[in-house]
This record gives C-alpha cells, sequence and structure tokens, in this order.
C-alpha cells in the first residue's frame, strides 16, 4: 500500500511514543490513513518492534515509509538531556529532524512531552517574534470547548509570552476550530482590571492593546461555563489546572466503584445508569480531542497524552493534516511579525 | 432563651453575610446552638433584618445578643476602602471588632471574603511570625480529603509565605481532623525537585528543613487522588484551582440536563439514577465542610462561601467552637515562634 501518487501531507509519527506504544500509534495511524488515504505515514522508531506491530494490523504497509530510530526517550528521561546528548538517535529526535529538513509536513508523538518541546524548539526553532512556544489543551465546557494556553511548554511565563500565546491561540481556534474572532480571557483571581498578581496585571496592559477579541480577566470557574473560546495563563497555573481536571474523572470512577462495592443493589444502581454516565462524560475525555500542538515552532509538532488511544492517535494525525492545508505556520508567521513588540 | 449560665464560647455571627442572608444566617445559626446549647451566639448586622428574621425562626432568642451594625459590604465592594473607611460600622467591621476587644471568640461571615479577611488582618493582627494569613479549602479525596493552602489571601505568596502556610495548615489538620503527623505536598508541575517555578523551587528548599511531614513535591493531579492531607501553594494558583474546582459540579449538572433534555427516555433515565449520582457527588458539596478559617491572625475568624446553606453556616460556627476549644491559635503562636526564621 502506497500513497504516493495522491499524497499532499507528509506525516512522521513517533511510533515508540505513549504507553501502549507502538500498539495503539500503528492502529491509529493506520485508522487515519484509511480515513484520508491522501496522508503520507512514515513510522519512525525501531524498525523491528514497528515491523512486528504492522504485521499484525496493516502488513501491506509501505516498508519503505519505516524510518529506523535506534533509541527511545521514555518519561523518565531528562528531556534536554536526552535531546541534545544521550538519545540523539531516538524516535522523537529524527522525527522531529524529518519536519526541520522538509523531509515531513508534521511530526505527531504522544511521547515524552517535553522532549517532543525541547526537540522541536531546538532542531525546527521557533518563529520570529515567539519568545516561548507554547502547548495548549481543549477543556470541555458548555460551549463546547475552551482552549488555554500555555499548559506547561514553561513556568514563569513573561506578560509578552502571555500575550505571544493569546494570538497563535486565537488563529489556532479560528482556523482549526471554525471560530471567527474568537474570545481570549486572562485567567486570574478576579474579574476587575485591579485584581492579579505582578505577571497578569501587565499582561492585561498588553492583551488590551493587542488586535485580538479580549474580553478582560476570567476566573477558575469561567473556563468550563465557556466564558472565552481561548484563556491564558502562565504555564504553571495552565499545567497544575490541566492535570488537576484530569483527575476529576479518576476521582469520580473511584467514588462510583466504592458506591457500587456497597452491595448489590448499588452495583445494580451503577450498571443501570453507566451507559448514560458515559455519554454525559464523553466530553471529559481527552482522546477526543487528539493531541495539542506545540505552537510557536516553525512546523508543525503534536503532543498527545501518554495513555493516547488508536483513536487519540488518529486524531493527531488528521489534525496534522488539517494545520498542514490550513497553512497555520504561515498564518503565525504573519500574525506575530506583524504584532511584534520587542 | 439565654446560654449565658453554661457558656463557654462566644461567636460573632455576620447575620448580613452571604446571598441569602439573613435567613440562612440566622436559620443555621439557631440549628447550631440547638446542637450545641453551650455556644453563646451574637448576631452582628441590622437589628430590623435580623428581628425580622428571627420571630420568625426562633422568636425568643435573647435580644441583647443582636449587635446592632448600620452598614452592610456587599460582594463588589473594595475590601480595603470598604473595612478601613466607608464601611467601618458593617456587619464584618463589627463583628471582627468583637473578636479583637475579646468580647467574642470567634467571628464567622459568608459575606465578602476579602473585606473578612482585611478586617481581621488589619484590626486583630497578624501572629507574631506570619508574614501573610492565608485561607485554606477542603478538597474532596480518595482518602477522605486534601487541605489546599492558600486559595486566595493573597497572590505572589513568597517561599517563607508557603513555609507558613505548611506549618499552620499542619496544627489545623492535626488538631481539627485528627490526623496524626499529616503530610504536606509542595504543588508543582513535576515530582522531581528539579520541577516547579522559581518560587516553588525555593519554597522546597524551606519546606525540606520544615519541622512538619514533607513529602515534596505533587501535582495537579494529586490534590483529589489524596497523596498529601495537605497541598501548598502560592495563593493565586490556589484560587484559580479552587473556582474551577467548584466549576466542575456545574458544568456536570448542566450536561444531565442537556441529556435530560434530549427526551423522555433520558428524562427517566436522569430521573433514576438522580440519588445514587447525589450520594457519589456529595463530597464536591462545599456546605458540608463548613467555611475555611483564616489563619494567622491573633484570633478565630472562618470564611463561608457566599452561597452557604444553614447547614453550612451550622458547620462553620460548629467548627470555629472547635477550634476555640483545642486553642488552635496559642498552638499556631507557639508553633511559629519556633520556627522563625526573619
Amino acid at each position: 500500500m502506497t500513497h504516493k501518487a495522491y499524497s499532499n501531507c507528509r506525516i512522521a509519527v513517533d511510533a515508540m511514543g505513549g504507553d501502549y506504544a507502538p500498539h495503539n500509534v500503528i492502529k491509529g495511524a493506520i485508522d487515519a490513513i484509511k480515513m484520508d488515504p491522501s496522508i503520507e505515514l512514515y513510522f519512525v522508531g525501531q524498525e523491528e518492534a514497528i515491523l512486528k506491530e504492522l504485521n499484525k494490523i496493516e502488513p501491506q504497509f509501505n516498508k519503505e515509509n519505516i524510518i529506523h530510530a535506534s533509541e527511545v526517550i521514555d518519561m523518565c528521561d531528562n528531556p534536554t538531556i536526552a535531546v541534545r546528548k544521550t538519545k540523539t538517535d531516538s524516535s522523537i529526535v529524527v522525527g522531529v529532524n524529518m519536519v526541520r529538513d522538509k523531509k515531513a509536513d508534521a511530526f505527531i508523538s504522544a511521547g515524552n512531552t517535553g522532549a517532543v518541546m525541547t526537540a522541536s524548539t531546538l532542531n525546527i526553532g521557533r518563529i520570529k517574534g515567539v519568545g516561548r512556544p507554547t502547548i495548549g489543551a481543549q477543556f470541555p465546557s458548555t460551549k463546547g470547548g475552551c482552549f488555554v494556553y500555555d499548559v506547561g511548554a514553561s513556568v514563569d511565563s513573561k506578560p509578552q509570552h502571555i500575550l505571544e500565546y493569546a494570538i497563535m491561540g486565537s488563529i489556532f481556534v479560528k482556523e482549526i476550530m471554525g471560530i471567527e474572532n474568537p474570545t481570549v480571557g486572562l485567567l486570574s483571581v478576579g474579574e476587575e482590571d485591579s485584581k492579579g498578581n505582578d505577571t497578569t496585571l501587565k499582561a492585561l496592559q498588553l492583551l488590551k492593546e493587542a488586535d485580538i477579541n479580549f474580553i478582560g480577566n476570567v476566573e477558575g470557574r469561567d473556563i468550563l461555563t465557556g466564558k472565552a473560546d481561548i484563556v491564558v495563563c502562565d504555564g504553571f497555573v495552565g499545567n497544575i489546572m490541566l492535570k488537576f481536571a484530569e483527575s476529576v474523572l479518576t476521582l469520580l470512577k473511584i467514588k462510583i466503584r466504592d458506591f457500587a462495592d456497597g452491595g448489590l443493589l448499588n452495583k445494580i444502581k451503577v450498571l443501570l445508569m453507566k451507559g448514560t454516565l458515559k455519554r454525559i462524560l464523553k466530553d471529559f475525555d481527552s482522546d477526543a480531542h487528539g493531541g495539542v500542538p506545540l505552537m510557536g515552532v516553525k512546523g508543525i509538532s503534536i503532543i498527545g497524552h501518554g495513555s493516547s488511544s488508536p483513536l487519540g492517535i488518529r486524531n493527531m494525525i488528521l489534525r496534522a493534516k488539517e494545520m498542514h492545508e490550513k497553512e497555520l505556520i504561515k498564518k503565525i508567521e504573519e500574525s506575530l511579525g506583524k504584532d511584534e513588540k520587542k
């Protein structure tokens, strides 16, 4: 099976990334090209492991599109040391370098987030006008979803970085989510302009002057209630909030299990409501969104959750293709070049 | 009805505080003294409004224990301006001053959080060794609960303040929750000592040297999973996380309602699971805990949620009495005097 004849988007996939690699990655990626055969897929990683999995899932896959990388950066590795020194022949570094060398249009990985960020920033390089690249996360909300930037690409974000998050986030949400003129809120401890910490008070002024649809400060409660399409904050705050949010479902599941353990009647009650609960909670499932792009680098690099399912991987690949088709990098370059302040 | 004969704890209650004042406050407070007649209750606020409500709920209440305060600080008032200048005869200022003047052993309010904090800090004063008072919040967890300090008494908390939160929180959780040697975690973006922002990296060193049961960095997900009894963080982060957590239930309710609106069958499904859901989610209900004390001031001052129910108010009063009986202020004074570093 080769797609070269009608290919328009070449995507390098980190076959070794994630808790269930290579199985989930290869399964999800094959699903993606079944949905969209115009994608040309490259599996990057240990050839033998990839071949073994491919033989089970899609034996006809073009073997030329397996790019061998002898090393694997795991979740415990120090990103900077692994990327720069100890694991330069890893699937993450080799895959990122394919984007750098224009051999791929995008790279996707469910592996070590810090390593993907570091490799992408160092090897592909930052867009002019971007002080710090950012990763966002899509939170569920009453209005469909709220994108929060930054959720951990960096800590101690400066006011200027928060402004950049807002500009890049606005472009992403407009182009990919199809929301014309998306609203942007600044995460703070109160709605009034006087509320905030040193960083947000200064960021507020920059955001007010920027060419975005800024609605002022928003609070922690406003994310899920959908007050803004985009919420910007320091990466330390965003990361803690994201991990907290992810744990809500965990606690809920434990509470439900404890309740079910309380007797046969309880068990029956839980069984009866399971399907309904699943439908109600489906928006809380991170797999549906398919990873978050690292924005601010001169290439498409999408980072997925370590526990990504095949569905999550598939959605990451489809999103990468969409970002490529819609020329998101070019649009960010144009916009940040224009707004550059320093 | 007078309780003076066997009184051992005098509690001043802000009758005007909260979204449903004075009704919820008076109803909850009367419930508290029915449970524990040894409490001597003072209602602080506009006499006429208090009397009107008391006549409905408990006409025999001793009218001498109504302390008239002509003004009301509402949720929109600027705390500092209201407390210092424009509303010095408000229920909050008059109630706090009763503690300052040793006419009451504790003050409780479901009113403007900032105003209670400001009045308590300015008028009662800080405990020696406390740079910044703190308010904590009890989050649900798989192990029963996790206390997070600070959730908004201040922003840009310094490392030394975070250390103080840990010491005061440890005393509260030990004395009031009965947990011997409670564990303390520092909220950060990774477990490793190297992960964090400028503030947490410095706070980590102070916490390691302190006479508490410190377990190192914890992440956003570790709060609900109960990894530590106490989690300390900058007030900006804690406040955002608290408000985010409170909104989870709101979103869940909206999702359930939307599902029920999908047809008669869905409506029946939701009706059938309502009771079970309520039991599962009861730990997420802030009323159960009855407010959070402002710690670090030389008196007991407990702040409740604006939407506090009578149950919430009752629990705040019972908690205030417990704090008084267990001499929490004295214990904090002793401990922080000992550990004082600057």
